[in-house]
This record gives C-alpha cells, sequence and structure tokens, in this order.
C-alpha cells in the first residue's frame, strides 16, 4: 500500500537518478539522518553517480553536505567515496568520510548539533539549495509523517529552495503520534520560551510541513536503517556502569539527586549501552530520559518498565532490534517522544529539566580538560556531536572511557590533552573501569590527584604522578595547573615515535 | 538618616569586629561582590585579623570563600594577604589573592558565572555557614534594598545558616527599584522557564528577602566601591573597536542583525570599554545591553541616548564615575536593571535574546581555540567568569585582544592555546588591532588561514605561517588540525626560557 495518499505530492513520484539531477555541483544540501537512522537511502547514491560521471568528463562536482549528524554508508559512504563532499558538518562517523576529512579532501565543520539548525536560520552556512529528507509517509493534506529520526528536518525542508523526500516504507506506519515538531522557533529577538516541563511534554506537531510547490521529486524506497551493531558489555563496561550506578545511589543518598534520579541522556556507543543494562539490573524505577538517540539499552528499559518515557530525536538501533521494535511500534506509543534536534539538545531544555548526562570521550587531562573528538591532536575521529550541549548544561555530567586504548598502547588519562573539546570548568565526573574521580568544587591540582589515583590505568599511574609531581615543583608560581611545557605532549610524541604511550 | 528603618534588624547593629566573631576557621562564607562593586566594605578586614591573631596564637584560621565575581583590595586583597582564604570560587582578579593562589596557599575553583549559584544549591560546595552581604538600606518590613551589585547575593542569603549585612550609605537611596531579583528558581525536576522577553523585563522583586532570625549582625558603612580607573582608549583599542563595529554593520547589510543590532554583552576592561566608545561615535541608535556589568562606557552611551535599556549584575564604574552616577541616579530608573548572576547570565536568556557577545582573550591558537584564564599554560590570571556563558549562547560572539602583550614579547596567536577555555566549537569571531577573522562555518584549516592572515601581528605571522604549512605537510593522515606536537608549545616553552616567544 502507498504511502503517499497526497495527490499533489503523488504525481511527483520518480526515481532517485531523476531526482538526483535537481543537485547540482556547489549545492549546499541538508539531508535527513542522524546516526544510522532516517537518512535517505536511494539519492545520495544517485548523487554519488552524477559526481563519477562529472569527474570522468574532467568536470568539478562537490556539496556542501548538512545533516543531522552521523549517517550511514548509503549516504556518506558513497559520497565520500565518489569525492562529492567539499564540506560537511554538523558530525560525521563515515569511515570513508572520515578518511577524506583527514586527508584533507573534505573540510568539516564539528559544530555542537544544537547549534546547527539555528546557525543555518541565522544564515551563517549560505542559502541551502536543496532538501533530501526521509519520511514514513505523506498524509493526504501533504502533511509528513517523519521517521526513526527527526534531526535538522525541519529547518532543511523549512530553509532549501527545493525538496525532495524519499518515502521509505520500512518505517513503520506506526510511527505517525510518535513525534512532536516544534514550530515555535523564531530567530531572535522574537523567540520565546520553550514551555517543556518534562521529557514528555508535547509543544509541537507530530508533523513536518512541507511546501508542496517546492517539492521536485519523490522518491520510495523500502530499505532498513543502518546501525552499527552492539557489542554485549564487556568487563570493562561492566565496571564503569557499576561505577556510575553507585555514585548515582551515592548522590541519592546524600539527598542530591530523587529516588527515580532526574532525567538520563546517555551519548551514543557501547558504554553507554552498558550503563542502561546496568540500570536493567538495579532498584531504580519510574526513570526518565531526556536525549539525542534511542539506543538498544534504552529500548530494553522501557520494555522492563524501568523507564517510563523517553524524548529523543532518532533511534540508533542494532538491525535485529529495530525489526523487533517495527513489529510492535504501536505498544511504544506514548512511552516515546521524537523531537527535532533543536529541542533535544536545547540548552534551555537542558538546564531546566537538570539532566543526567553519560558521555564517552577520547581522553581527559589531569587537570580534567576532556578530548572528544581527535586522535594525537591532528586527526578528528567522529566530533563533539551533542556531548557539549549536555554537558555544560547537565545538573551531573560523566565522561566514560576505558583508561587505555589500543590494547593498553594508549592511556585514555594524559598529562596534557591533545585537543579540547570540553574544558575544566565543564567536566564533573571521569569514569573509567579503574574507578570513578568525582571534580565538582576541586581545584585543579585537587582534581589531578584524584583522576590519577582513581582513573588511570596501574600501568600508567606512576608516570602521570611523577609528571604531576615534577610540574608542581618545578612551578612555584604555577601552582593552579601546574605544566611541564616540554613533556606536556610527550605522551603523544611517544605514542607517534614508538607506538606506544 | 539610617538606612535601617526595621525595628527587629537595628536592633543588630554592631561593629565589624563583633559581626566578624560569627565567622570561624573552616566555614563556608558567601560574600556579596561583583567586580569592585557592592563587597562588603568592613568585616572582612575584622576577619583578616582575626585570623592573623588566630595564626599568632598557632593557630590555623581559613575559610572557603564564595561571592560573585572578583572584589576588590578590602576584601579579597585583605583576606589573602592574611592567608585566610583556603579555597575561593567563583572568579577573582586580586593581586594578593592571585599570587596565593598560584603559589599554592589557595585552592581556586574558576566557574563559570552562572554555574555558580546553582552548584550551591545543588549542594556541589557543602553547607553555606554564614553570608556577609552589603545593601543600600534596610526597610521596614526587614526586606533589603540592594546595592551596587547583585550576583550572588540571593543564594547566599537563602542558603547560609547566619546572615550579617552591611549596610553602606555611599549606594544611593535612589537604588530601590532598580533591582529585578528573581524568585522563582527550582531545583529540578520542578524548574519554570524563565519568561524574560526582553532585557528590560521584570521579572521578579525589587528586594532581596532576609530571614530576620538568621540575621546574626548588621554593620553601618559609609565607604565608596572600588574599581579600577579605565584608561582612555588607546590606537590599539581603538583599532579593535572598530574592526567589531564595522564587522556589525557588514551584518546588517547582509540582513543578518536588525538596524538596532541585538542586545550587547560586553566583558570588562579597557577593551570593551573602547567598543562601547566607538558606538557612541556611530551611526547606531535604540541599542539595548543584556550584560554582566556597567562600565563606564556603557553608562556614556546611556548619557548620549543610543543605549536606551540596559540590565547586568553589577556595576563597575570608576570612582569618578560612580560619583556622578550616584548624584543622579533617579534618572537612571527605567533603563537600568540589575539582576541575580544566574539570571544575567543564564544560558536560557542569553540564547533567547540573541547576544553579541564581545569578550577578551589572553590567547588563540591558530585554529580557534581560545585561552581566556591561564599565562604559559601554568598560572591563572583572573578566570573564565562569564565569557563561556555569554559565548556559547550568544548569536555572535568575539573575542578580542591586542596582538601582542608585553610589549611585544607574546604573540596572542600561537600555535597550540597552553590552556583552552573557549573550544573551536565556541568561538566565532576573533579581533585584533591587526584585523578581524570571521571564523563561522570555517573547517580548523580554513579557520588558520584567515586568523594568522587577518589577526596575528606582522612579526609572528611568518613563524605562524611556517608552523601552519609544516603542520600540513608533516601530516597527511591528520589534516583536519595538523599539528607538531614536538613544537606546539615551543612558542611558550621559548618565552620562558628566553622572555620573548
Amino acid at each position: 500500500m502507498t504511502r503517499i495518499t497526497c495527490p499533489v505530492l503523488s504525481s511527483k513520484v520518480t526515481s532517485a537518478e531523476e531526482a538526483a539531477t535537481y543537485i547540482n555541483d556547489g549545492d549546499r544540501v541538508g539531508m535527513s539522518g542522524f546516526t544510522g537512522a532516517g537518512y535517505p537511502k536511494a539519492v545520495p547514491a544517485a548523487i554519488a553517480e552524477n559526481a563519477k560521471a562529472a569527474q570522468e568528463r574532467g568536470e568539478d562536482f562537490g556539496i556542501e553536505l548538512f545533516t543531522g549528524a552521523s549517517t550511514a554508508p548509503e549516504l556518506d559512504g558513497v559520497l565520500a567515496e565518489a569525492g562529492a563532499i567539499r564540506k560537511r558538518l554538523p558530525f560525521q562517523s563515515d569511515p570513508a568520510l572520515r578518511k577524506a576529512i583527514n586527508t584533507g579532501a573534505t573540510e568539516y565543520v564539528d559544530t555542537h548539533l544544537s547549534h546547527s539548525a539555528q546557525q543555518a536560520w541565522f544564515g551563517f552556512y549560505g542559502n541551502i539549495d536543496v532538501a533530501v529528507v526521509e519520511v514514513a509517509a505523506v498524509l493526504p493534506n501533504g502533511m509528513v509523517v517523519p521517521g526513526s529520526s527527526v534531526g535538522n528536518n525541519k529547518s532543511w525542508l523549512e530553509l532549501a529552495d527545493k525538496v525532495i523526500l524519499e518515502v521509505n516504507d520500512w518505517h513503520p506506519r506506526a510511527y505517525e503520534g510518535f513525534h512532536d515538531v516544534y514550530y515555535g522557533t523564531r530567530l531572535p529577538p522574537e523567540r520565546r520560551p520553550i514551555q517543556i516541563l518534562d521529557p514528555m511534554q508535547r509543544i509541537g506537531d507530530p508533523y513536518l510541513r512541507v511546501d508542496a510547490d517546492k517539492v521536485v521529486a519523490i522518491v520510495e524506497t523500502s530499505a532498513p536503517d543502518r546501525n552499527l551493531p552492539f557489542k554485549s558489555p564487556d568487563e570493562s563496561s561492566k565496571a564503569m556502569a557499576e561505577h556510575v550506578v553507585d555514585f548515582l545511589r551515592h548522590e541519592i543518598q546524600h539527598d542530591r539527586l530523587p529516588e527515580n534520579l532526574l532525567p538520563i541522556q546517555s551519548g551514543v556507543g557501547n558504554v553507554a549501552n552498558a550503563v542502561m543494562a546496568e540500570f536493567a539490573h538495579s532498584e531504580f524505577e519510574n526513570l526518565t530520559a531526556y536525549t539525542e538517540v534511542i539506543q538498544d539499552g534504552m529500548l530494553d528499559l522501557i520494555d522492563t518498565g524501568k523507564l517510563t518515557a523517553v524524548s529523543a530525536t532518532s533511534f540508533s538501533l542494532s538491525a535485529e532490534r529495530a525489526e523487533a521494535f517495527n513489529a510492535k511500534a504501536e505498544e511504544y506509543k506514548g512511552r516515546i517522544l521524537m523531537r527535532t534536534q533543536e529541542i533535544s539538545n536545547h540548552p534551555e531544555v537542558i538546564r531546566r529539566l537538570g539532566l543526567i548526562a553519560i558521555n564517552g570521550m577520547v581522553e581527559a587531562d589531569i587537570y580534567g580538560n576532556v578530548n572528544s573528538t581527535h586522535v594525537m591532536g591532528s586527526s578528528v575521529i567522529n566530533g563533539i556531536g551533542g556531548s557539549g550541549d549536555f554537558a555544560r548544561n547537565a545538573y551531573l555530567n560523566f565522561f566514560v572511557s576505558p583508561s587505555t586504548a589500543k590494547d593498553g598502547a594508549i592511556s585514555a588519562i594524559v598529562p596534557f590533552a591533545s585537543h579540547t573539546d570540553h574544558t575544566e570548568h565543564d567536566t564533573q565526573i571521569l569514569v573509567t573501569e579503574q574507578g570513578l574521580a568525582d571534580l565538582r568544587g576541586l581545584s585543579p591540582t585537587a582534581r589531578a590527584r584524584r583522576i590519577i589515583a582513581n582513573c588511570a590505568h596501574p600501568d600508567y599511574r606512576d608516570g602521570l604522578q611523577d609528571y604531576f609531581d615534577r610540574a608542581v615543583a618545578e612551578n612555584p608560581n604555577g601552582q593552579h595547573t601546574p605544566h611541564l611545557l616540554a613533556e606536556a605532549l610527550s605522551w603523544h610524541q611517544k605514542f607517534q615515535a614508538e607506538g606506544h604511550m
């Protein structure tokens, strides 16, 4: 049964190849997609083919590509491999695209996810030429039922000169009613308060609005989202999850958290998923979440009844879990609300609700500066994503990582961060499998003592303590954040030279 | 004529020495003061005397000191010189205290100014034992008219077990009606939207509430605030101010700003003051400000009619200007509103109003990471203050500094920031007297080219370009943020070794 029941729009159904002809060299293109969910499945490949054909003719072909966050091989992958992405924002995690960025073929503007829509509206990126947005259905009145992610779709549909829709019947038709698209955003000085008082509060419409006159093509697809499967929690992830959950118990005992906590935000990845698994085995009840993505672990928590309400902007489910969800989506209605990312990640709402934010990191230095994005200072991995939106404005923030990487060759705790995404002013609680360091209300040197003692791997602890002790001894007038500048980045240099810190 | 017209409270008037006896070794003390304005003038000196006497007896005496922001020699100065401050937050700028911090005598927790009150309420700092708050008058009903700063006074008065008031008749009695103290703050999950839609909107009371039962002493004083005088803008400051104002004109021309701009936030210091002077000579009309402090330059803008409304949490006026203001305070009523710093610096309000934020910096690296706090990585100067609250959430943010310091021995543009307070994700526009670099929507390498070309001093430009070029050449797989780790901090090391970058 067709998902397009609007007569005006159904006349625009065409092939991906035909749709892709509307996208020209140099265009700024806003696409759907937030993690491997809700991204267009067909048009990007057709654009990539056009790019390759143009290049074979000796012509340039490249676009500036804007999305919600990361996408999947069928979007970032095919376009990066075709050399068709000149500039990319606000986030990515695709291997081919990462390579294009780190070899200088693609410019990447790594942006707070809550900033991306508003900066587009402010005109900071220039005109958006085309929107390519995947949806679940087109209603008779031309309104659109979003799919498994909302992201920046509202903004791309409104800002773009031309609109291409992909209608994917893999998304459950039952998605109707899952979404809350806020149409109250304005530009300053016309902005008004965002009146969300709890995670499930509706302030918008269940549909995306589309200007039919701008729609140049609609492509029908039937293809699954593609997210990476989750590993079952290993010992290290379980240990980190236990540290987090034990600390939350401690905070309840000291009357700094209510019994059912505060709304949880959990970053993407295996550790975050392990924390959710730990909650599943815990005594906690009536939990809520106000987060970016719903991973397998969070869906499990809903299934067990521990988690009663989740606001997010996207699903990020393993293939198996996504199929299971789609088969009984109706049962989750009223317990899951999908918002635009400018609302899911909005500082105003995050601060008001008082979130417990749990995010991964690449490394932290001994003073609590956190690197979430770079390897050895120069190469970017993924990007800052929403971690800054959440960490800065949360009630409590956790940054979590195994204490070592590359089979122990890299320490996640270093003398000096090789890149800083979250400053010492913003990081509260660091967690590795070794332990947890509560940095709240501590000076930098007090933080260093606690991070080294609690979080560093034993193989690196003495080296960090030695760096710190000598930095203290050699900076009689620099005792606030003592550093040895000649050695500050030496651990990273050693890794570059010898393959081991 | 007495400023204390409440019978219950007037019975508690006593000497500073008597009041100081309520403050014990180990106490956490919340004091008023935001810049050299509205800080207690008498009790701190008496505490310092008690500390010295205790030390002479061989006893320990130290407090944890919380304020609004920086204060003045009569508060931070006397207590630091007496060795009486064990821990200090959220901000400081006093020479004696800075020395105590950088020599390790005092722990300093450098905190976003919007975070300080809420973190105290969250219980992250422990119990507040005593509040010492300067006010302008005590009304018959026991309510209090605040003075020249509001800062965190509401929170200290509510959180502390004991309250000491200093009633200073140097503050104009006409302050009554200048303040808007918001009593709608709650702890999560009970928080509600802050319904401010424009800088002058009132959402609170003109008075601070004081629990008379907690008041242990009231001290009468008659002493002026003490802020540093401003230098008249030099050529460098004028050049920076011109770059900022020209850029705002450019943004209006491109329809990215309304004719009367958006509310201005301007950091403390001579450059910020110079920008205000530049506005005074400009064609702009009907400007507004939503800021932390009102400096001389902003008052001048009010006097000329260019600036119609200012919301702030404190004055920071030169002695001369403060006397002139006090003599005719009544005339400014309705054009100035003084709020608590949790509201003046609140991300929710800053983002909604869409501020133009102008803040100083110590250094920026070629990729746009900004250091606002540290010299050569280890020694702290002042602190992050409100710069993070404003920069992250502003519509436009400017970071401004002369391109060199110490008569040219230090470049404000460096290969790698020796400390990061504002990350590459948060900085939009860098300004030196050399020029302006608009970094919006640019990748790190594009930013580097622009910063080096537009902002670096000619004496350092080639060196920066050389570092960048070699970093690009030597990082074939690290083209996102190319660095030479062995040289990244070498400019700072050279300064330490040779006194010159």
